[in-house]
C-alpha cells in the first residue's frame, strides 16, 4: 500500500513534490489541485489528474496527505487549517511572527477532524531549526549562528524589480566568511546584521534608465539593504538568463558551546547546506514530513506538530529495526 | 522539581555527564555509583554521594535517570538491562553489531518495570546517526559518507601501547581532504579505506628499543593500521604530555542526493562536529537524552528507544510554544 499524496499549488513547490515522490516508492501522487484552470495545468507525471482546488475536500477518500505549495503571506494561513479538516496536511509555513497562530489554527481543525498537520517544514524552518534546537539542547545555554547562503533571495529579487527603470534582476544573499571563522573559532562573537551577510544584485536595467540612481536605490532600500554592504552589477538579459536563472541557496548554523568543570573545552557544531534548487529540497522535505504525518495519524496521532514534535524515524521507510541495523 | 540524575561508572565519561548537569538547571546530581570503593572516588559537586554499584537498587525511588557510563565491551551489555528494572536508564552503548540484541534485552526489562532506556547515544552513534537518518529521509536513495577526525582514537592507541618497546602512544585518526571534497562536489566517489582516513600516530619508545621494528609492527598491524596510510612520529614523554594529552574527536557525516524530473539538482548535506572533549560531548548528549527517557516516561511510555525514536522537542527544557518562538 502507498501513501496517496495531493498537492495544492503546481508552482516551483509543488513541481518538486512531484519529483520527490519518484523518490519515495512507498508514495504516489494521487492528484494535483489548483487556483488555475485545471486545464492550463500540466502535470509530470502520467496520468495524474488536475482539479480545481475547490473540488478538493470530494477527493477526502482518496488522499492520505495533502502537502500544501501556496506562499505564506495569503495562501498558507487559510488553506492549511481548512484543508486540515478533510486531509493530514504538510505545510512550509514560514512567516515567524505568524507561527503561533498558524498553528493555533491549524491544530483546531486537525484535532476536530482527527488529522494531523506539521507546519513550517523545509529547511529554514526546518532542518536549520533542528539542529538549532539538537544544539540547544546538548550544550545549553550556548550561542547559535544561523548564516544564509550563497543563494537567490527572491523577496529581495522582486524589492528590486519593482524600481523604476528595472527590466529585471536577481539578488544573491552570501554570508562573510571572516564571520563564519569566528563563530567556528568558539569566540562567540557579536555580529551586526552588516558583519554577517552581503547583498551581491544582478539588474538589468531598461534602455536609457538611470544607472546610478537605481544603484543608489537599491543600496539604501530601508529593511532589503541598507543595513548590508551591497554590490550591483548592471549586466544584459542574456546573461542574466544564462548565469543566474538558478535558484540555488542554503547556509549554515553553527552551534558552539563550552564543556567541563570550569567550561574549559570547547565544541562545534556545524550544519550546512549547499542546494543546488531551493524550492526542490524545501519539497524534499515537506515529502518526507508528508509520511511522518501519514504514519502518526496512523497511530491515532491528530493535532498541529512542528519538525521539533516528530521522531525521526517516522521520515524514513524503513522500520526500526532495519534502520538500528544500517544507520545507527 | 528537577530530574534527579543518577551516575553509575565514574571515569571520563562520568565526570563528563557530572559537568553537563551543571549547565542544566532542570537537572540535578542525586548521587554517583561505581565498582571501585566508594570512598577512594571524589566528586565534583559538594554535597553528592558515592555509593558501590551493588547499593543501586536501593536508591530507585531517589533517581529518576541512570546514566550508565561504562564501557561497551563488557559494562553496558549487563548492566543497562539490569538498571532498567530499577530506572529510566540512557547509555552510549557503541558496538554496533551487537546494537539489535542490547536493545532488545534492554526492551525487556524496561518495558516489564515501566521504564525508558535510550541506547547508543552519543555522537557516534548518536548525533551522526541522526544525520545519516534526516538526510536519508529528505533524499532517499542517495549516498552518505561519514569521516572522522581529526581526533584520538583511544583504541587504536591501546593497540600501539601493547607492542613491545613502547611506554605510550597517541593515534590521530584524520580525514583525508581530497575525500571530502569529491564527497562534497555531490560526484558520490566509491572510496577505500585507505582514500578516505590517514593515521598519524606519536609514540613514546622505551630507552634502547628498535624503533624501526615497532614502526613497522604498527604500519603493518591487521585491521588497525594496514589498510591506511600511517604515519609514525617518535616523541618524548614530556612532548606526549604537553601537545597530546587532550581527547579532541569529531568528524563529518556528509550526504549528498539529487531532486528534480531528470535528477537534474544537486544537494549536500554536511554535518560537522569539531570537539575538544570526545567523552565530554558525548556525555552532554546523554544528559540531554535523560531528559528526554524522564520526560517519555512521565508520559507513560516504556520500553527501549534510540536516538531515531525521540522527537527532537523532547530534549529541551523549553516547552513546544517556547520552542516554536525561539528557535523554529
Amino acid at each position: 500500500m502507498t501513501i496517496r499524496i495531493g498537492i495544492l499549488g503546481y508552482g516551483n513547490l509543488g513541481r518538486g513534490v512531484e519529483c520527490a515522490i519518484k523518490h519515495n516508492p512507498d508514495m504516489e501522487l494521487a492528484a494535483v489541485f489548483t487556483r488555475r484552470d485545471p486545464g492550463s495545468v500540466n502535470v509530470l507525471t502520467a496520468g495524474v489528474k488536475v482539479y480545481s482546488a475547490d473540488e478538493a475536500p470530494l477527493k477526502k477518500d482518496e488522499i492520505d496527505v495533502m502537502i500544501l505549495c501556496g506562499g505564506s503571506a495569503t495562501d498558507l494561513p487559510v488553506q492549511t487549517p481548512e484543508m486540515a479538516k478533510y486531509f493530514n496536511v504538510v505545510d512550509s509555513f514560514d512567516t515567524h511572527a505568524k507561527i503561533p497562530q498558524h498553528f493555533d489554527a491549524v491544530d483546531k481543525t486537525a484535532k476536530e477532524s482527527g488529522h494531523v498537520g506539521i507546519i513550517s517544514v523545509g529547511w529554514d524552518p526546518g532542518m536549520f531549526s533542528l539542529n538549532r534546537l539538537y544544539g540547544n539542547g546538548i550544550l545549553p545555554g550556548s550561542a547559535d549562528y544561523t548564516f544564509w547562503g550563497k543563494g537567490v533571495s527572491q523577496g529581495h529579487s522582486d524589492a528590486i524589480r519593482r524600481i523604476d527603470g528595472v527590466k529585471d534582476a536577481r539578488q544573491y544573499t552570501i554570508p562573510v566568511e571572516s564571520a563564519l571563522e569566528s563563530v567556528r573559532s568558539g569566540s562567540n562573537p557579536n555580529l551586526t546584521t552588516r558583519q554577517k551577510h552581503t547583498r551581491e544584485c544582478f539588474v538589468v536595467a531598461e534602455e536609457g534608465a538611470d544607472l546610478r540612481k537605481i544603484e543608489d536605490t537599491i543600496i539604501n532600500m530601508p529593511n532589503y539593504f541598507a543595513d548590508y554592504d551591497t554590490t550591483v552589477h548592471f549586466i544584459s538579459q542574456e546573461e542574466l538568463q544564462q548565469n543566474h536563472s538558478g535558484i540555488p541557496h542554503g547556509g549554515f548554523v553553527i552551534h558552539s558551546g563550552k564543556t567541563g568543570w570550569e567550561d574549559e573545552n570547547n565544541h562545534v557544531i556545524e550544519y550546512h547546506l549547499k542546494l543546488d534548487s531551493n524550492p526542490e529540497f524545501t519539497s524534499s522535505v515537506l515529502t518526507a514530513y508528508a509520511r511522518a504525518a501519514y504514519r502518526l495519524n496512523q497511530e491515532g496521532q491528530r493535532g498541529c506538530k512542528s519538525v521539533f514534535d516528530v521522531a525521526p524515524a517516522y521520515l524514513s521507510s524503513l522500520d526500526g529495526a532495519e534502520l538500528r541495523r544500517r544507520l545507527l
